[in-house]
């Protein structure tokens, strides 16, 4: 029976496990990258691991989700990050270099490798065929020490793509359409892996915005084969060196199979507040835009920026739109000056901002109040933008860009004949903004801020624990909501006893409070618990506060392996009615002790007397995780 | 006797008073602009005057403070700002278009005529003739209501240039010198007026420069004569009909004198925290830098912007140095995109800010932890940064970055050959982001978010007042300190009742406190209390918090007049050592009854029952000000 690429990739990296979905298995890590809300605590607990030098094959630590730099915390973050990065042989992207995702790709990702990133969008790497996962910061850490990485093997879901995009529809629109079809939980367990006649269609960058989006299918991460596509994209990053070709076997078998025929696709538009609330752009028709905002690891490629630029050249944005652009990298911003496009962005009246994250992550540029803003970015949670009110609707630059023009949401295929962006023989190749390590590790002094606080450490977790119900939340919950992000909480990353205080802060802002007057307690939760950004915080935090379980109809895998990592308990209900017999300030039991031989524990709610049985799915190696307090304590048990 | 510029166009525009240094007069106003940190406020005030358009023969709002958008306070202020201008007459400078006093001097600016602007820097404008004032935003509201704007009619310092300037020193290194030899205080109550043979010798932006930063001497504006230069610099604009020549009659007598040898000048920097700290750059020596930040409505034009670009060309910055760069203008922007400039900036690995004020007011861009910044910017103030231990250091674009890219403080003579940035022959002229007014206001709606809060209404004085010092502060005391900026708290500027909780929050957090449970009471300062930035909320937040009156040895002018405008009795010590008989804390007995009379008012310091006269040189219209509780009702009263 042939392989699949997930397969072929998984096996040859395997350390341990059998390759059987859902059984953990571990798999030796090539590449980490870091950005720097989740990159001081990674760096953090890689030095509380005591290894002088990384030992992956290439480790990057970028710098894009705080750089508003409203306040003295995030120069000393990024001070810490590039001594540290200087001290322990990882190469530091600066400021101003670009998005990591983005960054990563043009620069660094290999076809066939594994790259382990603290970012959940990672799998933008797919899109070179790398298998490209993202994970919590100690998760990478651990990497970066050298330890494996571990997950339950995946379901290979294929995708099979036939046909091709028709005029001024685009790569986004092809996943707008899964998730459409496949749902914010569609990926859940699963790699998606992309094949057929369409593939040689599509460009890396519109591989890449494929497989950086699969991220909201809630999916392990995607992949594209590695072909003459990929090829041609490495050499005109000077890189051709580091081509392989990567494709399954002709026989290759998957868990599960879907076909999009990408001839009948048309403009899409994820509508407020999910990224799967896809329909068409002609659907939800002309309705009246106050932003419009272009970038993000989504859509920021060279070709994203001309076919931008293209539609803007020689038009006006309209009066009431305010369109604001972040190129995704110091390659893609460089070149769009040399060859003018940036000036025609500019000329039509665009508010270019820096080459990062930006917006995206409610670094700035929130709208009105109420505002409807149009974005080519992965996320629409409410209250992201940093506007609790505002409607964030995904979209194309295309449709981005047609819908600045006219201040209605446009169909591009309204503005005539479109625009054809060839991909570059050549990129502006220039590294200068990535920092190598030092040579001699000695010379190097890591400097720290004051914002900057020492990691906190769980403890040992009881045999028996008895406390109340926190809170109780419902579906789709989002690492948003339990650690928010946005500009005023960003730059406390580094600080875990202030970030605690805004845990469900815009669910409950008596939270933190009452957690940590309780001393501590259990979270309630429906299906897709802790869904989008890889965050670790969303797990620290609370751990901060004392929570000790999490109750939940189903969890999302990064932010599962994160609770684990802190020693936090991930519980699943058996039958979900059980869900519903337990209320907000229930006072439960749980016994822990007999967790590893049963696979499950009893939860006995001492407010109405009823006994939940729940399934934690944790391998022996998890609860063991769990019982010392977390993986930090683990691996130091393990080592002592 | 022969008049000087600075008479000449007070004369044309005088309304009424006489013309004799110290006495009030009154001018009419032909232009406003606004800023949005200070113009949402400004006009809530011109619609609460009940005028429907503005009387002004132009009227200009720009938004270039509160860009960043980091909540839903910021896009729903410009949305108020775009909707009041277009109902009332008003143009529109769109967020992204420049900052206000570069774009004014581009687009609009015209020699002769008078400008009054809601930002200290307005005197920009002198740097093509135009008497262009700084004043709060309730003066720009009367003025739009086409009322005069009062002042003390100042005396006229003659600075007479000779020589010229030598290879890599720059208009930066002019300004920088008199502040060095005049101090911040040496330019109170005086019109800076140049004149010699070295004024031909420099550009309309270099004319710019100097006049933007005579606010930082504490004057009430600086003028150069509108000459050949300044005529070839607005053909350049296309606008060589808005030109008159501007010159000192041969005769012309001046108050004061002082003279400047050009060719004697070399490269200069001021030192933390006050720009009048002025050393030679080569005194101060190679200090290793962390940051440096380009741009300012001081030093952000197009020919800046060349030299800049010019040095970094081929180079890059240094591993150590964060350099952030905000072109002035739209304008400026464009052109060097489409030159190749900004191409050879974004290479050098600067980071490209939006063409705003940004890092000036404390907007980003926030140093690391006592880290050095080398600004190209008007004010160094402790903690303006957002960093309250960082130390920031003045200086020419040159210097900055020739300095960016050896990493320490650096002589851009050091350098070797010198730039030569001619003025362009023609700039790119495109207004599209500038919006008219509408033509039928009906159609207008104005919409207000929920931070917009109505204005605040002072109570009118009573005749006697007693209550205690809330808080005794020394000299120079400016109104950074007074009312703080920073990107926390300059989104709140349309709520009084929230940014009132920050008034001297960095010198006394619990200020505000204090003064609402003591239900207000007064401040004792020393000399050029309230110096800096023209914002009227230094004088409406401690009004809305109870402050009765300021005493003070010495005011700067704007923040006086804005004490005046909201109720505030400002009160000098006539004997400079009465000011260490009063301590804070101290109880104080004042009668105001007799003031207009006498010129004059008690003070009973009840703490040690020492009398103390102190002078308010007040003019009886604005003896009747204060009484009525500030200008609003003033006017109101007047026209019942």
């Amino acid at each position: 029976m042939g392989e699949n690429i997930a397969q072929k990739i998984i096996k040859a990296h395997l350390v341990s496990g059998q390759m059987e979905p859902g059984k953990e298995i571990a798999i030796k890590i090539d590449q980490t990258l870091t950005q720097d809300a989740t990159g001081t605590m990674a760096y953090l607990q890689f030095e509380a691991m005591g290894v002088p030098r990384v030992k992956t094959r290439l480790s990057v630590s970028y710098v894009d989700h705080n750089t508003l730099q409203t306040g003295f915390e995030n120069a000393d973050d990024h001070r810490f990050l590039q001594t540290v990065a200087a001290k322990h042989g990882i190469y530091f992207s600066r400021p101003g270099n670009g998005i990591c995702h983005q960054v990563h790709l043009e620069r660094f990702g290999v076809p066939g490798q594994t790259l382990l990133g603290s970012d959940s969008h990672t799998p933008t790497g797919g899109g070179i065929g790398m298998l490209a996962i993202g994970a919590g910061g100690l998760d990478v850490a651990v990497a970066m020490g050298g330890g494996p990485f571990y997950l339950n093997m995946p379901k290979v879901l294929n995708i099979k793509l036939t046909g091709h995009l028709q005029p001024w529809v685009s790569a986004k629109d092809i996943i707008l359409e899964i998730l459409r079809i496949l749902s914010v939980k569609g990926g859940v367990g699963k790699v998606i892996e992309y094949s057929g006649p369409g593939v040689a269609t599509l460009s890396v960058p519109e591989r890449a915005t494929i497989t950086n989006m699969g991220a909201e299918l809630g999916a392990t991460t995607s992949i594209f084969p590695s072909d003459e596509v990929t090829r041609l994209f490495l050499k005109a990053q000077g890189r051709e060196q580091d081509w392989q070709e990567i494709k399954a076997d002709e026989d290759a078998v998957y868990d599960e199979y879907l076909e999009i025929n990408l001839s009948e696709l048309e403009p899409m538009v994820a509508q407020p507040h999910s990224p799967d609330r896809v329909a068409k752009v002609k659907e939800v028709g002309p309705i009246a835009v106050n932003q419009v905002a272009i970038g993000s690891c989504t859509n920021s490629s060279f070709t994203d920026m001309m076919k931008v630029a293209g539609i803007l050249k020689g038009k006006k944005v309209h009066p009431d739109v305010s369109l604001v652009i972040s190129p995704g990298s110091k390659q893609v911003f460089e070149m769009l000056a040399r060859n003018g496009a940036l000036a025609d962005i500019i000329s039509a009246g665009a508010r270019i901002l820096e080459s990062a994250c930006g917006p995206c992550i409610g670094m700035g540029q929130s709208p009105c109040s109420g505002g409807i803003s149009l974005r080519t970015f992965n996320r629409n949670f409410e209250g992201r933008s940093g506007t609790a009110d505002a409607q964030i609707y995904l979209v194309s630059p295309e449709v981005a860009a047609a819908s600045a023009i006219k201040g209605v949401l446009t169909d591009p295929r309204d503005l005539g004949a479109p625009i054809e962006i060839a991909q570059p023989e050549k990129f502006l190749i220039d590294d200068s903004m990535v920092l190598p390590p030092a040579e001699d590790p000695s010379t190097v002094e890591v400097v720290r801020g004051p914002n900057i606080k020492p990691l906190p450490i769980n403890r040992e977790l009881p045999e028996k624990v008895e406390c109340s119900v926190l809170l109780k939340v419902g579906d789709n919950i989002t690492t948003d909501h339990i650690m928010p992000a946005g500009a005023k909480i960003l730059p406390l990353r580094s600080n875990i006893p202030a970030i605690s205080q805004y845990v469900f802060s815009a669910i409950d802002p008596t939270f933190a409070e009452r957690a940590l007057a309780a001393g501590g307690g259990f979270i309630v939760g429906g299906h897709n618990y802790g869904q989008g950004s890889s965050r670790e915080h969303a797990a620290l935090a609370p751990m901060y506060l004392g929570v000790k379980a999490v109750l939940a109809k189903s969890f999302a895998r990064i932010h599962r392996a994160n609770l684990i990592n802190f020693g936090i308990v991930p519980l699943t209900f058996i039958n979900e009615a059980d869900y519903d017999a337990i209320g907000q300030g229930d006072k439960l039991a749980i016994d822990f002790s007999k967790m590893a031989e049963a696979g499950k524990v009893t939860v006995t709610n001492l407010a109405n007397g009823k006994e939940i049985t729940m399934e934690h799915g944790l391998s022996p190696r998890q609860v063991d995780i769990i019982k010392a307090g977390g993986l930090l304590n683990y691996t130091k048990k393990q080592n002592s």
